[in-house]
């Protein structure tokens, strides 16, 4: 890519970005949008338009963005919203750190250096690659400049990283003693509890079981029952209650437009309604809700009784003990009775809950096995997938589809693309298929799920986009190489990271315009909404189910971001041109992020920002990256003696993981107690706190108390009280 | 060794064994013998001869060891005295299940087979090696037995572990949840507590921290102070009053043998009380003492005033909090507030507790790569110090030796054994010197410390005595081939393993044999007590002194144990023959300890088999250097495709390691709280618990309450009491 083609790039993605941002100013003023760029705070009972101005000013969002506060993130989207914030603000300052330092030095020192200039003369080099190390002379001593730019970067990422993990730290220690309530903060998660003995019900064996241990702060217990037939039925129920909703609402719009008595809807009894005989919708649908509601009744009390299993959640009285408890090693066998915090009760993952120990244990590895094998030879499948999809191979499955395809042009279309179609589609479903993968680990939490997925999300793009695009097809011819020679693979890397330089500078500049004007501009979800609000919602719940706006994702995001980072990291003293690059990103980034955290999307879990020690340690592993890159690249510029120098650079860099690990890690996989014994405002109800862990499908219509004390809590009620 | 030499030493060895034991029958039964032979049950206050009959049959204390149950063994010994059991009848039923099999099988096997006798006449063979994997020819089909035989060792090892392990975790659990009272469950030992806040004090900043987390349950706290000066003031006034005890001893004697007046005895004032002016013995140490005393009391006082340190040992008024504490984070920052088990009060390592917690990483880290060192390398000092101790130097250093050394006879000796010496005094130092780094590590406590210094040691001895004495010299001469391939130190230690056979035959033998024979005859003890009783013991105090037994030393008995294990399973399938001598070894250890424990060593702690994870951590190690020993001498019988059948073992061990650390280790490191939570028999004495851990030094003569009240408790005594 030459010097022009780049410009012509980076000015198109930034014509698009001033375009979305224009279009963002117009349709977010328009009152019939605000659901869409306002769900958040609509959500909250907020006006979407705070003061109730509506401004025309195209720069208004930025300016609501600079001025909010961490706690109003707080306020509005929870801790881990903030944490992110922490996370952009953190690389954030790492890349301005390094570029005040890097740009006005090295780009001088690279530009004045001849050597591209007097190598042969068939190939061509752009400007760009003038401003890199690439122009450096080998053994020049001007290398000890990006030596020492080196240590500078890494120190910069050393101190940003321990500042913002303290602060984490603070912030999840404010809200963990908020005075709040919070139910889960009273409540533990017991798994593998021992086959009930013979004459106790599992519930009097939990009961007694903790009763005895804990006299005076235990509750009472919930044991987890399986609810698949239960959930089955009330989803059910509920599909019939949104349909009845809906005929009904039709059947009053046909009253308002068509004639006075109104036009009763009908439908068919068969597959989907689409076949079967044709009947009365709201009689139909009012018919099944009545029939259903007994049965959902009678399996809620046969799972109560019935399904009970190996697990349970305990309640305590007070934050302390049920922060000590999930802790505290409780039986002899450590794989029985294990103990850990309750999640939320919006984010378990019941069916997980019953999984055992060591179960838990072999299913961890081999999905790691799974994902290392997907890594690595994912493009495997693909061909393989490819080569079934063959268009005479589809043509024999799918036959209707002969005519299309056999008309010339869109025959070569699609034998051109069909194995790009199938990568394309494989990498949109990947998050997902982590995401089924990490949830088969037998991990009790949404939140914890969505980490594991990140993680692994994190090491398949940075090592097939960014490792894959640098070595790109060299990789394969020279593995006989590598092979010989593990040590070749760091030097092969280095010496392909200048040519790639210009290539990721335009991915970053893409990333950045394209990606956050179309994320500000919130195009397609607003397009998605008025096409569902106009051809299919009928009532409230409907519509609000369709403008309802989801979370930000950190499943795919923060890995997205992470990529950014390598790349920026990997080139900054190589190419430092990158890193204004980076700075927009990231700062761009912060702001159009900070516009949607207050305004548009809503959390669906708080993990009190557990997720920060996982982004820190991709970080350090970004840096390792960077620094072992930049040991090869000092080889292959022959500046030997001197680049034992960078030696120490991972080992700090190891050493700083431990000490953070060491010092920061277990307040956040554990409350600290000190934490946890700050005071409530006021005297928890324990009832209340108790009933929001009931999962939705077990929960009675009738607000029967008594439905629950007998099948769920089958001691005495006296019994379970201090 | 040929055959006749072999069964030479072993007659020996027997009749040495023999003559032992008629011996200890003949000396035990002596009652001025009691106090050596029974020091166990004369401090139980129980009578040393059970039913006060004394028996000639040299046998008798065989039949008492055997009908002894392991609970007598906890009420005599200790938990941890009855986890050494559980190890040494382990390893005895490994041996006999093993044995049981391997014998009938593999002997005719090996000696039906001719490779010996078909191979160059030039070596002689002994009747032992054809009895062994020696005789087989390469590639037999014979060597299927044997690798079957290899899974028969493996696979037993694993069962009977197995079974110790839950075996050992009830022991542990029956002795935790014990009725009576231990003070050390009440307590919780807090190290790297922060900074004292400004107007507070160390105590009340501790009392505050905990009465907030537990308001009902914190009874008072502790702070460590730096007793280094009191320490020395009271072991001087210890000194003066013993040296007084003795004088008055000294006095009464010479009234009763000589003058009726009697004799005063005197003394000098100087160094060791050999120089100086000389004094009236009684005189001089009454003043000395009532010098010293004031002088105590004031620095007791300003000890506890001013020589507060950053750590504290905290009560609780019940053992699950304290259990609960023990295991949960306290603060916000992982390095501050850490709370661990309070060991027993008379084995914490008090000077240790002040060490920071990444300071004790340092120290760790530290300490193993110098023992890594030692191990490695420990001859290079020895041969140093050698060298520096040549007789010329030595007479240059020490002139006074000169007119001995120059005599003909001790010049040669003492040149021909001088390195040796030197070796000698080098390994019967190490276990010493290993604990001296194990404290330094900042370990809280002496059975933690005696842990260590037996992995350590363990390590030492197997690296250099057994593999050390296999390759022999022959290591050092192929260490060239080493280093270009090395797989090949497997092979090589298999090529040497049968060669040494008969050596480890002959070793096994002395270390039981004569071993044994003098722990169990105790002569060595013997002798001391009565020389000391006879020259240097006036006082009764004097007396219990010169006859007090000690414990059962694990930090080096184990690892010799250990020792034996490795050989005996290393050689298990190559030569059989060596089982029996196993089963010997730890039968008849089994036999004379258990009749030691019972009436001999009294334990110095209790860490209520804490001991044990590490033992059966170190079989493991052993069975797979077996594993990979065969792995290694099967390819050497170029047995090739079949030894890939060994491959799965070692991974297997490895398994078997992971499943029980996941499943036992945690109830030894910390204490359930299902157990904790036992009902005690009364209601405990908290003002008794608290005491008892006050160190020896600071406890006040004159037991006056207050003292303590004010210096230990600077908060009101109704402020820190719930």
């Amino acid at each position: 890519m030459d010097f022009s083609s780049f410009l012509t790039s980076l000015g198109t993605s930034f014509v698009i970005f001033i375009v979305l941002m224009l279009l963002f100013t117009w349709l977010s003023r328009k009152p019939g949008n605000s659901v869409v760029y306002y769900p958040n705070r609509i959500l909250k009972g907020l006006d979407p338009w705070e003061g109730g101005t509506r401004t025309r000013n195209p720069f208004a969002w930025i300016r609501e963005a600079l001025s909010s506060s961490e706690q109003d993130v707080v306020n509005m989207s929870g801790v881990d919203t903030a944490v992110y914030f922490v996370f952009l603000s953190t690389v954030l300052g790492i890349l301005v750190l390094s570029g005040l330092i890097l740009l006005p030095v090295l780009l001088p020192i690279a530009a004045t250096d001849v050597k591209l200039q007097t190598t042969k003369s068939n190939q061509t080099f752009s400007e760009l690659e003038k401003l890199s190390m690439a122009n450096i002379k080998d053994k020049s001593p001007r290398l000890w400049a990006f030596l020492i730019a080196t240590y500078w970067v890494s120190f910069v990422t050393y101190f940003l990283l321990w500042k913002a993990y303290v602060h984490v730290s603070g912030l999840r220690a404010n809200a963990l003693m908020s005075p709040k309530l919070k139910p889960e903060q009273f409540a533990v998660l017991v798994r593998d509890i021992p086959p009930v003995p013979v004459g106790q019900t599992r519930k009097e064996q939990v009961d007694s079981y903790f009763q005895s241990i804990y006299p005076e702060t235990f509750y009472r217990s919930m044991v987890v029952t399986n609810n698949k037939k239960v959930n089955k039925i009330y989803e059910e129920l509920e599909g019939y209650k949104k349909k009845l909703a809906h005929a009904e609402a039709v059947y009053d719009e046909s009253k308002r437009t068509g004639k006075p008595e109104g036009l009763r809807p009908t439908t068919r009894t068969g597959l989907l309604g689409l076949v079967g005989r044709k009947v009365d919708s709201i009689e139909y649908f009012n018919e099944k809700i009545k029939e259903l509601l007994p049965k959902l009744e009678a399996e809620q009390k046969i799972s109560l009784r019935e399904n009970q299993q190996a697990s349970a959640l305990v309640f305590f009285t007070n934050r302390v003990t049920a922060a000590s408890a999930a802790q505290s090693l409780h039986a002899l066998m450590v794989n029985t009775w294990t103990v850990m915090d309750a999640p939320e009760p919006r984010q378990i993952i019941w069916p997980n809950l019953k999984i055992k120990f060591f179960e838990r244990q072999i299913r961890q590895y081999v999905v790691y096995f799974i994902v290392a094998l997907t890594i690595m030879f994912y493009m495997i499948p693909i061909a393989f997938i490819s080569a079934l999809t063959t268009l005479d191979n589809l043509k024999k499955l799918l036959p209707f589809i002969k005519p299309i395809v056999n008309i010339d042009a869109v025959k070569t279309v699609l034998e051109a693309y069909l194995p790009q179609i199938a990568l394309i589609v494989f990498l949109a479903l990947l998050p997902k298929l982590l995401l089924v993968l990490s949830k088969a680990e037998g991990i009790p939490s949404e939140s914890h799920a969505v980490r594991a997925t990140s993680g692994k999300y994190f090491y398949f793009t940075v090592l097939n986009v960014f490792i894959g695009v640098t070595l790109g097809g060299t990789l394969f011819s020279t593995f006989k190489s590598i092979e010989d020679d593990p040590n070749s693979i760091v030097k092969l890397l280095a010496t392909s990271l200048p040519g790639n330089a210009t290539f990721f500078l335009t991915f970053v500049a893409l990333k950045f315009f394209v990606g956050y004007g179309l994320e500000l501009s919130r195009v397609v979800p607003l397009i998605i909404f008025h096409l569902k609000r106009k051809y299919l919602c009928k009532t409230e719940a409907e519509l609000k189910e369709a403008w309802s706006p989801g979370d930000l994702g950190y499943a795919t995001r923060i890995p997205g971001d992470m990529l950014i980072i390598t790349i920026v990291l990997c080139y900054s003293v190589i190419a430092p041109l990158i890193i204004p690059f980076g700075v927009v990103y990231f700062g761009l980034g912060w702001l159009v992020l900070r516009n949607q955290a207050l305004k548009v999307y809503v959390p669906s879990f708080e993990s009190y920002g557990r997720m920060w020690p996982h982004i820190h340690t991709r970080i350090i592993a970004s840096l390792l990256l960077y620094q072992v890159t930049m040991f090869g690249y000092f080889g292959v510029k022959r500046f030997s003696f001197c680049t034992l120098f960078l030696i120490p650079l991972p080992i700090l860099s190891l050493l700083f993981t431990y000490v953070c690990r060491k010092k920061f890690y277990r307040s956040f996989s554990n409350t600290p107690l000190e934490v946890a014994s700050f005071e409530l405002k006021e005297i928890p109800n324990m009832e209340h706190v108790f009933r929001s862990f009931i999962p939705p499908s077990l929960s009675s219509e009738k607000a029967d108390d008594e439905q629950f004390e007998d099948a769920l809590s089958q001691v005495s009620r006296t019994g379970s009280f201090a």
